[in-house]
């Protein structure tokens, strides 16, 4: 048995390299960026209005001209014009582009319009209201690094210089396996000793918000079929997420499957509550990582989001976001084990609090349904005292 | 014009009343349930072992039985058994049902088993180590609120229960509008004066992660087009979200087509920047709600956040999570707009501080890339000091 800060360290060194692939722009939304993202051309690309009203060649009124004869409209998508004589102006409207011996806009109400001819009722600025040819970003700057998570933001970005494809890191290929004969379909009227399954369809959850659409299996408890089927799989699939047969029963199969398949075990259990009988392993020549959690509900939830959200994080080169909270009242953790405790989680005055949740031990599957995460105690001798700021998982968003 | 908390209040009295759709089990991730959840039998169904080892009947210790001959071994998914004789025990492994006539079990770390009799190495407590049946729930217990949103926990509470068709609100249809004639497709190279649209890819993008699959349309500048297009719209859809046509340039067609159409404008202009030229109303007969947002990227994405996430939220019986940060610098708000400003979040010791972003005007996109939302400044005399708290429209998750 390890101890938590070192099994957490052995996952996080055995990440995966995850090479890139191009998906249409649309698809990209929640992906990794995997390439950076230049720019095709100044940005805005033309000197452009940002009022609508009249635009005129400056020296004019410097002359003494405040009375502007109109030549045209100028709307947005209009090709560049010319003012035929520099003392008229064109009406312009926003996002239009100025015309090429123009230099200022006068927004509609600092001005009078009577049979096409514009006065000025307020003296205007050299200059002003234009967004000049790229003033924001120049041709060929770094608008987003590689590494970066594509959001809806990203994806306004990435249309404005015409990536239609885009190159993000490929997402690990996934299979959610269950094991244990107690366990019936959810359409199924389980008998009395009985119950549905509910882990591989909460991780499948948990993996399709990561834009991950795992497999789903169930194996009974025997060991020649676990052995078969998780030996084809190991050879299509980067990652194994196993929930059940790891604990010291008489039918749990599967660290002697996982040894007699190749899968090197990087460790065995646990030093931490829940999730202690966590097997995590490594099989070399299929390159599949292998995390084989607990079969209680609340164990394989708190495992998924300790060990193998950050290290999918990790594997897609997003940054580690650690998070704290500060507790909500006094909790005693008594030694030897980490404990990771349910806790909800409010935000006042911009300060994040962490209140634990009735827990009635790791079979408890609706508390999870009302905790935002867990918080991760290290045991210790003195009380942990309310607003102490501790280590904080997210189990939402 | 109206101030931006009148507009706030006005946008949250024009909700729709969705109804409630039956999906399957996995698509309902991410949705909001739209029933209670109730328990359909104990949880535990049955008394369960929760560790390997023997279970005993504790009046044989009683009487002073220390060797207990073993009769059977129990595993998780079998029927309930019976001692043959009390004063015997039965190898049990976690998950499987106590047998009738026995009441504890003791782990195999706390005993020695030598020709198929177990030795006790240390004495037990009547009742150990069983997980009782309805010791967590009772049949008929609601353990989801209808309101709730379904995550991958909510997922695992509803497998157990048997939810294979789940009853969510259905989501509103949305189709997202651009208009100008300066736009063009992504994957065209854009003349001089020509811009690649990007408005509506970030709003499809932003609701996709909503569950929204939303339609896309754009416009030209034409008024007969926009009339006749829109008309049509109105008819098939819950909401259109516009982008552009809603300032005050002459081809700025969408108020007055707003009219023609039969949409009753709620407002137009709010006292706000960015976003100021935002017109909402709503066509009864149709039952749509018409968000026409400014055409300009920042303030498009502004309002969408500002307004139409909070809406959607009531819409669908969310709770409205209000969020605040802390100033990292001091700002000075001068009257009379009401300021959105751009921000990027870090979180330290349990407290969201707020950095602001160099923004080059609400027509610079890149800035989104790097914001995480925006804070809401009231103008006021006073600076704002660094520390104090103020509200956060949060742009990602």
């Amino acid at each position: 048995m390890i101890n938590f800060e070192e099994a957490y360290r052995k996952v996080m060194q055995h990440t995966l390299d995850l090479e890139a692939e191009a998906v249409g722009l649309l698809n990209s939304n929640g992906r990794t960026l995997a390439e950076d993202i230049v720019a095709d051309r100044d940005f805005p690309p033309f000197d452009r209005s940002t009022k609508d009203g009249i635009v005129i060649n400056y020296s004019a009124l410097e002359k003494g001209v405040n009375r502007f004869k109109i030549e045209a409209v100028l709307s947005a998508g209009m090709p560049q014009t010319t003012l035929v004589d520099t003392a008229n102006c064109m009406e312009i409207m926003t996002g239009a582009v100025i015309p090429e011996n123009a230099d200022t806009v006068i927004m509609y109400e600092q001005l009078t319009i009577k049979n096409d001819v514009a006065t000025l009722s307020k003296k205007p600025t050299k200059g002003q209201d234009i967004h000049k040819k790229g003033s924001d970003v120049v041709t060929s700057s770094v608008l987003l690094k590689k590494g970066k998570r594509i959001g809806a933001a990203e994806i306004g970005v990435l249309a404005s210089v015409g990536k239609s494809k885009v190159q993000v890191k490929r997402l690990p290929k996934v299979c959610v396996v269950s094991t244990g004969d107690e366990l019936v379909d959810v359409d199924q009227v389980p008998l009395p000793h009985q119950i549905r399954k509910s882990n591989t369809l909460s991780l499948f959850a948990a993996l399709q918000k990561e834009g991950i659409m795992a497999e789903r299996l169930h194996l009974t408890d025997d060991r020649k079929v676990i052995t078969v089927t998780l030996s084809n799989i190991l050879k299509d699939y980067d990652v194994l997420l196993l929930s059940g047969g790891v604990s010291k029963g008489k039918f749990d199969f599967i660290p002697e499957v996982m040894e007699l398949l190749g899968v090197q075990k990087v460790f065995h259990r646990v030093a931490q509550r829940p999730g202690k009988p966590f097997l995590f392993g490594k099989q070399e020549e299929t390159n599949t990582v292998v995390f084989s959690f607990p079969g209680n509900p609340v164990s394989t939830f708190a495992n998924y989001h300790i060990y193998f959200l950050p290290w999918l994080q990790k594997c897609l080169g997003l940054p580690q976001k650690e998070k704290e909270v500060l507790l909500e009242e006094p909790i005693r953790i008594k030694p030897p084990l980490t404990r990771f405790i349910q806790v909800m989680v409010q935000v006042k005055k911009g300060i994040t609090w962490a209140k634990t949740i009735r827990e009635n031990g790791s079979g408890d599957l609706t508390s999870l349904a009302y905790s935002d995460g867990f918080i991760c105690l290290q045991p210790r001798e003195a009380e942990y005292k309310k607003g102490e700021i501790v280590p904080f998982v997210a189990t939402r968003n």
